[in-house]
């Protein structure tokens, strides 16, 4: 049974690392979906259904959240404290996708509520491998929690 | 380069479970250490460093929870709370792994914070293939974050 289309949001402001992770979905071929949003600010007004994302026809409630911590203005951290103080949007798993390795972003990250915390592969080929991971684990093993933007 | 070897927490009380569990570890070769406890009650004792568990050289910290929600006393759900309820504690990834499908129990496992939420398989063949999957995503890609029980 092939599986249903999963939506991921990668927020990301690197062109570089955005255009890596966006190949490697497309190399795996994966049928996955994938939208980018390029601060923190974005990120906070596409998951909370605002101005100019309030469609969700257009702009679906992802399954999935791949957020790197360093963005200009409002950072990763200020988007997953958000995000994970909010009712049911809290349920959404977010996954650390960032470049530092330090101890203090671990930290907070895990205490704030990241679901899962991953370095960013150096190579084209790293990113292949790590989209893979993810899709095999969180797309198609996990069991989603049901988000709806006004309750349940 | 070997990865190090890591330490699973398996909560689970049906013996059944626990042999496919320790089978499926044991045929994946991964190197991994499973200690298994049985009830809610033991599974907060050893979470929390208290007797007969205080000895973290005879029973480690684990880098990874196995979290059955039915359980005897004190159920999954309970357990789940307290320890994304403490601090040190709270950046554990707690794996919920139950036989439930239901709403209820995966809207509330997200909402206490479990960091996934994955149905238990109904044959061997099944948990091998979930155990290879989780060593792959959490004990190989995810950065644990550091647990120290008395402060960092």
């Amino acid at each position: 049974m092939p599986k249903k289309t999963m939506v991921i949001l990668l927020i990301e402001d690197n062109r570089l690392d955005v255009e890596l992770t966006l190949d490697a979905f497309q190399e795996a071929q994966l049928g996955d979906r994938v939208y980018v949003v390029r601060s923190g600010q974005e990120a906070l007004s596409y998951l909370f259904g605002q101005e100019p994302y309030h469609n969700r026809e257009i702009y679906p409630m992802p399954d999935l959240v791949l957020l790197d911590l360093k963005l200009p203005g409002l950072d990763g951290h200020e988007v997953l404290r958000q995000v994970k103080s909010a009712p049911y949007l809290k349920r959404l798993p977010v996954i650390i996708l960032t470049s530092s390795q330090e101890h203090a972003d671990l930290i907070r990250s895990y205490d704030s509520g990241a679901n899962s915390y991953l370095v960013k592969p150096v190579s084209a080929n790293g990113f292949l491998d790590v989209v893979r991971k993810i899709d095999q684990y969180w797309l198609t093993l996990n069991i989603s929690p049901p988000i709806e933007d006004a309750g349940d």
